[in-house]
């Protein structure tokens, strides 16, 4: 039955494309890709094995080879043209056996944190490490308390995710140095250990790990996420008392591993030099499913391969899926693929990124040097309203990509998608990131509208 | 803390003021809704109350009361000018003790339904019903199978809602027409049952109430709704054997009973008798919490005068939130609401209802006579894209909601606030529709963009 309605289908779009003036033969196979993804797309099901069978895939580990097997499996089904991984090297992360902060509360007795070691972190093995705690709200407080008030204690980050943002990556963006510079800016001043407030605006109990560094020639002390709703009590607590705290962590750095990026392309027909990138990353965090961060984008990007593959769609340029290894910890994949591709010579005349969760698509974002996005973001714009305006997408100028962002100096455009962020950090980089918080419709339409906006650069080009 | 916080706010508020002009100060006084919506807020805490606490409030019901009651007493601590209460008369309906389609199968054993009977059907008491099951995909399918084919059997809709619509409430006005009249047709050709597809786009063992109708003279059969997977199982068994069903249903008409509608206001200081109205049915099914449908317009509606009052917003015109009873089977609120103030000779100059979930605002659907959508329908868009399309919101014709829409003939303007519809329709009428299903900032977000609207058609009239 689906076989026949699909034969119908095409018939009557060969027949009708001819007497489409160019705005209406847009419109009607932007029509086409949203009902391919509405009804007989798969990134779901992808996303399901992704997330739950292979479930939490940091680079470098098993299940990343595992994920990268997969897909590259998946997009082998698809028959694109070329098909190839690309080895990069990783910095892996072993988390351990145990992180536990334990608050010695005054009457004596131990509370237990809902906590989580921060990605690199180097704890001390399973020895305890013990210190008052002292709240601070910025790395600057650090260094204005300076080493006589920070030495041999635990310093607590507590400056919440500004609330009044409506985009809640900008509050992410405003908060998230505690976390990625906030223990080695501690250890600086001689702290044993840094608590950092978990980065999300939702008040509960699930603590948030996610990328910090040491600089160099700081000594590693451990940096160690807890939950909002401990974080809130703890500040409450310490306006009436000092605390101290026992940390045990045994993370510690897992060496060099390799880690591949997976590429898969069809080939254009009038311009293979002009390529169009479409990726996420398919490195997680090594809890949870990585489904909404990124196995979103992955599944987003490789159903812009099957839609335009079921739509028996013969791209004039070079359609290119990238699903890149270590955008969590390192983003060794990604410039590992810029740097490939710079020798080769290429021009990415457009990437897209999809890194912001499978929630439902509000636009793209634009990014490029300046004069790039003057004679670029004005014609996109003009598109996203004409055609895609209708399906809810805006366009707005602003980052793309972590890991198309490497692209940037071949002077193409890079963008990213934007899904509604009001849950995103409900889930990012905890042990709820799984397929249970991601709809299947919002995820649908997310790869509708990246495929839209390919189709559109790739039929009419930027120039 | 947060007190000396907002005493400083309002300093600065009233001080920056003289120096804006009207465009900056609507834009400042938007952002500080925003800001209040997303940090001070109380709408979240009276929907938990509302749908836990309190939970499924049919009208007539006791729970309906102490909804009533409650939302009365939340308003009267916003120290409006105006409370009160107004009766209305509804049909009530009991739902019974059970509810139950077992089919029968080949080798005799028999298969239980996820089933829920529809809001007003009417059972045969604890008595078995039993007939072969003849799946249909429209109204006029059973209109052409006739007496002959239908006499006897249990009618099985099963249209599904178009996954292709982009709004979901495009594919419910789609498909609907089976709920509300099925049993009835059903009925007029001599069924003895009627079995409907649940109105929704998953794929889940959860089956979703909702109103039908009998018409006059037609005698009233069950029509009970069955889950998604087991309309999809089911009509895949039927097309290899016949199958036949027990039904036992033994819901009923409950009479007469009141139901009131809350009603709260702040007074216009320069044109009192131009009425904004904004508001939400305080009604919801028996079942589930009644979270998004729709505890969540209430709160919105009530969020609005929290926030001005918090603001120290002295409106122009009279801003009355109206909490409507009865929306789910009979509009017997609305409807009296619309008779006393036709009676009164009010005029509604705007009529904002929330009724599509507590999920991320998009913007506003505007609905009038045509004289009146050609004079405002532009202004307010205007309003909209450049006050509220920096937080997402759009502007577009179309319906508005089921309680304002009997104020049409007081040649004021309607507006439906739209949030994104993807995931409506997978709580919609169930027992999943629970505070557990609301994101907290996206439903405060629901509320600062009413408030915003209201305020900008406070400030500048409609004229």
């Amino acid at each position: 039955m689906r076989f026949k309605f699909f034969a119908l289908f095409f018939l009557t779009t060969t027949f009708t494309f001819q007497s489409f003036s160019q705005g209406e033969e847009e419109a009607f196979f932007i029509r086409s890709v949203y009902d391919h993804a509405l009804t007989e797309s798969q990134c779901y099901d992808w996303l399901t094995h992704l997330s739950t069978n292979i479930g939490a895939r940091l680079s470098g580990s098993d299940n990343y080879n595992r994920a990268a097997t997969y897909t590259r499996s998946v997009l082998q089904n698809m028959e694109v043209d070329t098909l190839f991984t690309q080895a990069s090297e990783v910095d892996y992360w072993i988390r351990g056996t145990k992180t536990e902060v334990m608050v010695i509360l005054p009457n004596g007795r131990k509370w237990p944190l809902n906590c989580i070691a921060l990605g690199k972190s180097i704890g001390n093995g399973l020895n305890s490490i013990m210190g008052e705690i002292i709240e601070v709200h910025s790395l600057d407080e650090v260094e204005k308390l300076g080493r006589e008030k920070i030495q041999g204690k635990i310093v607590f980050y507590n400056r919440p995710m500004d609330p009044k943002q409506v985009r809640t990556f900008n509050a992410y963006g405003g908060a998230v140095d505690q976390r990625v510079f906030g223990a080695s800016k501690a250890s600086e001043y001689g702290a044993v250990g840094a608590l950092v407030r978990s980065m999300t605006t939702r008040k509960d109990d699930v603590p948030h790990t996610g990328t910090m560094t040491y600089a160099e020639g700081v000594s590693p002390i451990p940096g160690i996420a807890i939950s909002t709703n401990d974080a809130d009590q703890l500040s409450e607590m310490l306006t009436e008392q000092s605390l101290s705290a026992s940390i045990v962590s045994d993370s510690k750095d897992g060496g060099k591993k390799n880690a591949d990026n997976v590429v898969a392309e069809i080939r254009g027909s009038e311009f293979p030099d002009e390529i169009i990138l479409v990726g996420g990353h398919l490195d997680s965090w090594d809890v949870g499913g990585g489904a909404h961060d990124d196995g979103s984008g992955c599944v987003h990007a490789m159903q812009v391969i099957h839609t335009l593959k079921a739509l028996n769609y013969q791209p004039k340029r070079t359609i290119r899926c990238v699903l890149f290894a270590n955008e969590e910890n390192g983003l060794a994949g990604a410039l590992e693929y810029a740097r490939i591709s710079n020798e080769k010579g290429e021009f990415h005349l457009a990437a897209i990124e999809s890194d912001a969760g499978g929630f439902s698509p509000r636009g793209f974002s634009v990014d490029g040097h300046p004069e790039i996005l003057q004679n670029y973001a004005k014609k996109i714009s003009d598109w996203v309203s004409t055609y895609l305006g209708p399906y809810g997408l805006m366009m707005s100028t602003g980052g793309s990509g972590a890991d198309i962002n490497p692209l940037k100096s071949q002077q193409g455009i890079l963008i990213g998608l934007r899904p509604d962020s009001q849950r995103y950090f409900d889930f990012h980089h905890t042990a709820n990131d799984r397929i249970q918080a991601v709809n299947q419709r919002e995820l649908q339409l997310g790869a509708a509208a990246m495929t839209s906006l390919v189709y559109l650069i790739d039929q009419n080009g930027l120039k």
